[in-house]
This record gives structure tokens, sequence and C-alpha cells, in this order.
């Protein structure tokens, strides 16, 4: 095992630097972690070139990175399901666990929420990184270190099916082609979903979402009138989709969920862009077409591993670049322009090795 | 029993008249009414004035009226439940019991749902109208026939805090004291919310709702910012509400009750404005506040007869006016102006007698 | 076309008898359809053995059948989305339309059902059959009649699986492996199940099931005790499952699926067995184990025609022995012992073609 | 303020001691408190007598009490929204805060939950008692310190109307008068239910329960058929209920709730007897009349005090007898034998003040 602990440390905006910082100790309700394999999230992105996401602002070094999979290195003496050399995904936020939110299952919510990369909580593109032990969730051998990264964003996409009640026969439409419409068309097939159109403005990611099991795909131009692209979903699809999954964020994206949704259907938004937009409230209003939000995810780890552990749900195809730690610029840069029609870049703290068969 | 059939008749924008119209002829599953009392809406004057509300124009002549009770006069063959003499309040529309949304229990979106006074239907300001006998509501003796009519707006108001899952110790926000914030606010107290602050324009109205129980009234001007009002309502209530119910539609109302509920709450729209709102759509969906509309009602009689039968709401104290169905005009000026204090205006079709004991 | 209307109509006890029947006249919300395929249920096998089912019982002739799948051979006037030559699936019960239970969307607790081959009404093995057409599901080219007719034991499994809530990472319990254990089997897979166990008193039944995807089976025999086969069905899945569906209706599998279903979980009854049965009780109670009926299905059938025709469920291994309906007193007796490994029995009124291609 | 610790301590059958503790240390997350009220509960009782509860066995000496409200002595460094000298009711089951069921906001169903007087864990009948502070909610000035004592019970009641989803307009049965009876029927009153009929074997009992706003009382007796009592429950309530709570857990009491209830509706049985109980399962299923269970409570302690601190729910008629600490066994007695018409007796353990207004 790395003695050392080699850590990507961003300091401000464009500046994001590879030094050492001390192991941690862990508290008896925590695990030690040596890093395996780390993801690179728009956000992690976003935190590079603008140096804040919304009012999380950077005002102070943090560690980078919260898409991850660890081998865990030592054990809190409280710790019962976890052993040294489990390998395991981390659920990277951890709340506070007394309040309200946090009583009634709904953590997410909870105000006092440590999340990795988030400032000021530090993120784990690091050798060494301690965690809450039972937001580690233990991988089975044939999972490997970078599925179990990978759960990250597919936890976005339960919560966002979740969220949207996708169920048995649901017509689903997604918007956007992005990594988190693709997790989200993932979990919504195995949901039930009977029939789900993708949108992107890209044809090469719409190729991606076809092989992932779209039942269909659009192309959108930035030219189309809302009313001529509802039509288009309304005719590919057998009718109006009783569920929208909003993955981009724009004003246009959210207006034209909105308009192609069926009555009584659920228009869920987890893509966030401007602060501020103009809706067609009434059109929804006035058929109960209900609007919601997907803030991370809760309680949908689990769920999310089941899916790939029992094959239901391949994320591999999702990964497109592999770098070394010591890559992280390259890495960061590949993710930040798309380079090679990169989707998920991986950054690999342990030589790369899909299964890390050698325990260090 | 009168015999003649008189009836006001929306001819166009400015134009209604009292005119003569011939008896219906009922089939099995209705049955005929001799219309007793039929209280004035908002949309019965917006049709009076505007000639259309969105998509339904008023293109002939429409009976008008919606909010009404009356008493059976003959009864359709198949009919069980009702008989000549029944004092009963109308649910004035009436879903076609084969689509998709009336198998799945939400007729309130029926595509093809035949409503009162909605063009190109008409309503029931007429001494006898037929009616699908199963959207009749029996009432029991002690409930008066303007109770009867009063179900209606009531039943608006039992569908949003259902839609806005309004609970014990729910705290809730209204924002609108006129007739629906005020039967919101009286179904949220019976629904077991412990908390319910209502704000409104104009101090009169705030009058009538802390008369009518409202825990909190707050007075807005036009001129507050909203971040202004939020601090006020939080400081007046014990915190953030969880649910908060727009009974207005404007830009400001539905954008107030956004910033001011707790995350992981429910905002229900009732009134409905302009087609295009600006929305903090952001705030909304990373604290998962949810947004919802509310279109009539949809199984609700029942339960607003249940509320007022049992005396756990008392709707009287809505009414201020009452005219007789000869001076239709002057009632609709009274309600359209908002005269003498004007909160719901009656129309009675029978000489007024509040339980109707007179059963013809 | 044929133009005579053979006709299986249950008389008695041991006494059912092919014979002509006068071709139905339709209304003007009916279609009426030219039979095409008929599968054999096991309430059917237990009205011509016992002629009755609880306080269902036979008391004059009744045509029997109620699986089934058919070809429109004419339309009521108000029909809208069929056509002459439809190939279509039934779904064999049409609600009063007028009740509470209509309204609300639980049509399948309306007391006026009228339900093909339940006392008293006529069930559709027979040449020409009417029924209220929008209950008549429109199959895709690439569905075969048989898939259609298989509808309705799928509809059943859809149900279960709603009403136990199983959904992504559910683990299910599944006690029986006859028709109804396996289609609540695929539809559990098709809703993100991730793991499920299926137990039976046969290994044959248990071979089906694992083939058609089953991560685990369990052969029990009538001599282990509950306790022990709690015991080997928590270490055979990961731990207990949160859900069980009872496709047996012994007492001694309504006992086990409670005993073995996690805290919180819930258990869904499908079979029944005797009218009064020895629970144990306090162990759900305590345990906050729902316990929940299923009752036919209600708007199940669109989520099962689109589970077929999406690919997502394979039902045709189901069908084991066809016959003509000329033979249908060999096929009820294929039915009713089993023979050759029976698991559905399929009646094919028109001669057997497996997608009707002839359209008469 | 008191400095001894006089406290209730339970050492086997028929054993109950008053006798000095330690004055115990506080964690960081947690209070001391002043015992002020504590009220005697069924299973105190049933402690006292048989020394067990199902799988709780008496093995150790134990403190009994944890119906209970204090003031707070000590503040735990962490604890911020409690100081000195607050009034507050205590919720007593801390639960773990980091297995599944807490995580997903059901922590009553969590293992390693830790309930005062419930073995090997102590209660709260003492002078001075530590208590994690965020189970401790704080009272308002106008609520006394025995209502905060009775929102233990009063959650219970919480509980039962959510787990049956008691709403608007509904029509509930309960079976048993006693003091969960009776909360329940205040609490199904505040949520909105429209007619409640309650039954009892003791006319005092529902006399109480026709003060307290019972819409119908039933006197049963034991030599009555269920299926006379079915009837006479239809006949007195407006047809058949669409909730039963069962407070009894007798075997009978079971039964007559599911006769009784209406097809889709639900049977929550609070109450528990005898481990096994013959039910009438299939009339259960075959009207989906769902069957739930009520462990305790779950994030119902708030709305308790919220229905109690606006005046919604009066519970101070429950109490009937009063006694200080130094009397607990004659306290006992009177709860165990219902001396002089006993509901609810409450042991004082600072001399009695209903309000505490000398903040010691």
């Amino acid at each position: 095992m790395a003695t050392d602990n080699l850590t990507a440390v961003l300091h401000g905006i464009e500046d994001l630097r590879l030094e050492q910082r001390p192991i941690p100790e862990i508290a008896s309700d925590e695990v030690l972690l040596a890093m395996d394999s780390v993801g690179i999230c728009g956000s992690d992105v976003h935190y590079l070139t603008a140096g804040r996401i919304g009012d999380f602002v950077l005002t102070k070094p943090m560690i980078i990175g919260h898409e991850a999979a660890g081998v865990v290195a030592k054990v809190g003496k409280s710790v019962k399901h976890l052993a040294e050399g489990d390998r395991v995904a981390i659920e990277p936020g951890v709340p506070c666990r007394y309040c309200d939110h946090c009583k009634r299952g709904k953590y997410n919510l909870c105000a006092d929420m440590v999340f990795c990369a988030t400032p000021p909580y530090d993120g784990n593109l690091t050798r060494f990184y301690k965690h809450a032990a039972d937001f580690c969730f233990k991988l089975p051998d044939h999972v490997s270190m970078e599925e179990g990264a990978l759960l990250e964003p597919l936890s976005v996409g339960v919560h966002a099916c979740r969220r949207a009640e996708v169920g048995l026969g649901s017509k689903v439409l997604i918007l956007g082609a992005g990594p988190i419409g693709l997790v989200t068309l993932l979990v919504a097939q195995a949901l039930g979903a009977s029939e789900i159109l993708i949108t992107d403005l890209v044809q090469q990611r719409l190729d991606v979402a076809k092989e992932l099991g779209a039942t269909h795909t659009l192309l959108l131009d930035r030219n189309q009138s809302a009313e001529d692209i509802v039509k288009k979903v309304h005719c590919t699809m057998s009718g109006a989709p009783d569920k929208a999954v909003d993955c981009c964020g724009a004003e246009s994206s959210a207006r034209l969920a909105i308009f192609a949704t069926r009555s009584g259907g659920v228009v869920v938004i987890v893509g966030m862009g401007a602060p501020e937009i103009k809706l067609p409230l009434i059109n929804a209003l006035s058929r109960e077409v209900d609007i919601r939000g997907v803030f991370r995810y809760c309680n949908d780890y689990s769920a999310a591993l089941a899916l790939v552990a029992s094959g239901k749900v391949n994320v591999k195809r999702l990964v497109t670049h592999h770098f070394d730690i010591t890559e992280t610029a390259k890495a960061f840069e590949t993710s930040r322009y798309g380079h090679g029609g990169a989707i998920k870049v991986m950054i690999h703290v342990q030589p790369r090795d899909a299964n890390n068969p050698v325990k260090f």
C-alpha cells in the first residue's frame, strides 16, 4: 500500500494542484479508505473554472472529487459491517443525523450536510480518505472499482426516476444525453418504462443513448420552436409522455418538458441553469403536471448498487477515458472540453485495474 | 313548483339576459332538478366581461352558473340513490367515464368533461336543469341549500389541501384571502394544520380570515420585496411553512410561495394568472420544493359535504349578499365590483329560504 | 369468418358442453369480437369441478373463459379507438362506472362489476362475443393473439407487484411457481427487483422459474418447519426480503410470508385458500409488515401490454399446450390434472396461428 | 432543585422499589432532565405483573416509566435548540441513527432502539434522567407538564391515524375506549374524520368517548355475533367505515375490524394480544382491505405537540388520578385495577403543579 498521501487540491479558479496531505485519523464510526477510482463530475469542473456553484463558494483550498470508490484500510471500533480490505463505493454526503429532515428520511435536505468537494468540505481525490462507515457500500467481487465510483451519478438517475415515479409502462421523455441523461435512461429502463425518448443537440451523444437502449432519439437544433418539437415528440412516441426528466437545466428544456408532458404527469428537473426562468406555468397547473426538483440523492445508493451488481444496468459504457491521479490536470481538461467524445473521465488513484484484485 | 323555466343566458361580452328555455328531458341516469341556490364565481364574472378564459371561448349563447344546489324533480329510471324531493348539491362537471383519466380516478383531467358554464356547455342558473344523478349529492336536512351551493368552492379548497398534502401539524401559508383562500383556510384547519398564515392586500379580507380561524394574518403592500415578506412570514410563523397555497395567481405570489416554503415542502398554485411567469426555479428545485397545480376537484365533493354536515367547517360566513334570479344583473355587479365587501354572492332561483323547507 | 357461434357452456358441476348460441348484438360503446385465443385459468377449472368459488355460485348455464384475445368484427357507433380487423386483448371485467370505487380509480372493487365467467355473467370461450370497447386493448402487429390472451394473468402479476410496491432494488420472495407465481416473477424483474427467490413443492416448476430468470429457487417439502424455511430464505437471499408475494393461498405459505419478510416490508397474498386462517399476527404488527390482498387488477392491462410489446417480458414460455375449441374437454382435463407439465393451456377458437395474420 | 435521585426500579415480578440512584453524566448531544410528570402505561403495569412483554424480558433491575416530561437541568455542549430551564416532553426511544430504517425515516423499526423501560433499558420515573436532546420537545409556556407527558400516548394515536390514512371525511371505527382508543379518537377528529364510532364493553368508558366528541358509541357484550355487531355498526354509521382501528388486540376485535370495514379500506391494529390469531383472511384479501400494525411512533411527537399547543386536542380529560413519586406503589395499583374509573394515572416527581411555574 502506498504510504504517501498525494492529493488533488483546488486552491482557486484554474488552480488545481497535486500535493501531499497528512493521512487522516478516523473516529469510531468511520473507516480509512485507500482510494481507488474517482470520476470527474461537471460540478468538479465548474469549481475549477468558476470557483463556485450558486451559494457554495470556494474560499480556501479544497480537495476535489466525489464520485469515488476505495478499499477499507482501517476500521473504526464501532463499525461492524466492514472489514479491512473490503472494496466500497462511497456515498459522498454525510448528514447530521439529528435534524428533522434526517429523521424523516430526507437527509439530502439536511442543512448541515458534509458533502465531498462542496465548499468548505474536502473531497476524495486523494490516496487516503476517511468517511462515515455507514455511507460506504461494500462491493461484491464481480463489481469493479470503477463501477463503484459510477454509483454516484447512477444514484442521481435513481433519485430522478423515483421523484418522477417512473414505473411499469411509463413513457419517459429525457432531455439531454450527457452523463445524467444517460444514467436516467438506464434506470428508467430498469424500472419498467416501456418507451423512452431522449433528445440532445449532438448526434454522437444520441448514438450512445441508442446503444444503451433508448427507444427513440431526437436530435434538436436551437432554431426549432417548442411547438414543433412537442409535435415530433408526440408523434415519435405513442402520444404524450407521462414523465419528463430534464437533464439540461436550460429554460428551453424546462419549457419543453412542461409542454410535452401528459395531463397528470410529472416533470422532474435535474439540471439547474439560470436562477430565474420563464415558465408556461398555467399550462402545467391547469393540467396538473407537477414540477419537481432533484437534489443529489437519498437512500438511493443501495438500489444503484443492486442494479449494477445484478447486471440489470451496465454503466461501464459511460467511461470513455482513464487517467492516473498524477495526470489529474489532463483528466480535467479532457472532461472540460469533451475531448475525444468524453462522457465520463475516470481518475485512478491506484494503478488502473478494473477490479483491483491486488488488495495492496 | 314553478312551471316556467326562467334562465340566465350569456349571449356575449356584457350581454347577460334572462329568458325562457324549455324544461329539459332526462336520460335514464339523470335527474331533473328544480334549482334553488346558485353562487357567483369569479369565472362567471370573467366570461361576462371577457367572453373567454384561456382556450375556453364563448361562441354561442351559454347558460351561466355552476355553484349550485337544487331539489330533485324527476328521477331517471336507472337512478337508485335519489328520489323526488331530495335536496342535492351539484358537482358541476360530468366526465366521459371511458378514458384513462376517468378510469384512474383523475376524472378532472378528462378531455371530454362536460362542465357547467364552461363553453360550449350550459350552466345551471335556471329554474330547471338536468344532471347526471351520480354527480348530485344528497344533503342532510340540517344542511341548507346555500351550503349545498357552497360545496363547489369548498371542494376547490379540499382539492388544494389534498394536493398540498396538508395534514397533522402542517404549517400552511395561504396567499390571498378571497373566497378560494378562505375555503382553503377552512379545510386546512379541518385537516389538522397547526398554524396558518394568510396574506392579502386588503385588511378587510384578512379580518374575515381571522374571524374564520387563521392563526396569523399579514397585510402585504405591493412595494415590499419578496425577501422582506418571507422574513416576516418566517418570524410570524414558527419558522418556514411546509405548505404554501397560492390563491392569487400573480407572478409575485407564486414567487413568494416558493421562497417562503421549507425545503421538501409543497407549493400549490390554485389561482391562475398570466400564461408565462418568471420563477426562481433553482430555489425550488435545489430544495425539492414541489410545484403543483389544482384543476377544479376530483372525488372531493363528498368530503366537502362531510365537513359541512358534521359542523367541522362553517361556510355560511362566506355569503355576504343574496339576490333573486330576477335580480341577476345586480348580483353580478355586486360580485364584479366587490360592492359592500362582497365575498360570495348567492342567487336564489326559488324564493330565499335557507333550508328550502317547502319542497314545492 | 365463421358464421356459426360454437360456445363452451358450463351447465353444472362436471357438465361442460359445446353448443350453438346466437351472435350477440352490440351497444354503441361496444364491439363484437371474433374470438381467437382463450387460456384456461384455475378458476375456470374450479367452477367445472365445484360449481362455485366462495360466494359466486353457478345457478344457471354460464359460458366459460375469461383469458382472451379476439379480432374486432363490428364496432359500436360511439367507439373511436378501434376499427374492424383490429386484434385486441380483452380485459374481462366491466365495472358500473358510477359508484365511488369506479370514480376513485379502484374499479376492481365495484360491487356491480360484470366479469366474464363469474356467475351470473357469461365468459368468452365462444366464436362471437361482445365487450365494452374501452376494455379492449389493441395489440401491435408483433404481439401474438396468445400473448394477448396472456395479458390477463400477467395483469394479476402487475397488480400484485404494484400492491407490494416492488421497485428498484427490491428483494422479493414469491411463494408458489404456478402461473401466477411465474407472472409475478416476470413483472418483479421488469420493475427492477434485484433479487427474487421463488419456492414450490415441485422441482419442475422451479426449473421453469429459473429459466424465466428467478435469482434463486427453493424446493420446499411439507415437513419443514416455518422457522427452518425462513432461515434458508434469509441465507439464500442476502438477508430478509422486503416484499413477499404469496401465490399459493395456503395457511402455511401466508404464515411463511409474514415470518420471512423484513420489518417495514409488505406481504401480498394473491392466492386465496380457506376462509379462516391462523396467522402470527403480532409478528407482523409489531414489525409493521403490512398484509394486503389482490383482487383481480385495475388499470393494469396497459402496463401488461407495454411489458409484452416492448419485449421486457416474455410470456410465451408459460403456454405449454394448445387445443382447438372443439377439444375443450381435453383442454380442461390437461389443465386440471397438470398433464405433461401443463402450466398454461390455450384454447384456439380460430385455427391456431400465433399471430392470426389471416384476418378472416 | 432536588439533589437526591429517588428512582422507581422494577426488580422483578411484583417487586417495584423506590431507591436512590446516581445522577447521570451527559454526553455532548444529551441533556440532563429534572423529571416532572410521568404517566403510567399498560405496558409498565404488564412488566410489573408479568416481568415481560413478548420477547422483551426483565432480567435485571430496570427503572420504570416512559410517558414523561421534565425540565432541562444541564445541556450537552453540542446541543443548540435547548437551554437550562426549558420544559420538554420526552420521546422515549432513541434509535441508532445509522441503520437503513433510521436513514429511511422509519426509526421506530430500528433494531438497536434504546427505549425507556423496555428491557434492558432504563425508564425515567426518577428525579434525574439524561436523554438525547433531539428527542426532547420544548413545550410552549401554556402547555402543562402533564400534557407534555401525555404526548407519548397521543403520539401512538397520531401514528395509528397516519397508518390508517385517516383524512377528510373518513368514517372511522375505533374498537376499544381505553387510553389508546381515546387518543385515536382525538386525533381522528383533528384529521377531519367526519364520523367516528367507538365501541367498548364498559359504558363508563364510552361516556368519556362521547364527551370527547365521538359521533357514535356502541356498547358491546361478549355474546353478540360478529355479524350482528357489524350490522349495528353499519346502521349506526352511514354505511361501512373506511378505516378501523383496533385498540384492543383481541382476536374478536381484529375479526370485527375486518368484517366491518369497507372494500378498499384499512384496518390498523394497535393493541396486541395473543401471538396467534384466527382471521377471516379471504374476506380482507378479496376486498383489498389492508391490515397494518402500529409499532410505537415515528416522527409523530411534533404533530402531537402541535395538536395540544394549538388547542385542537384536549388531552387533559384523560388524566383521572395524580400521585407523588413516593406513592408510586399506590399509583400502579390504581392503574392496574382501574380503581375509581382510572383512565390515565399521572405520577409527579416534582410536587404537582400543572405547569411547573417554579423552574426550580
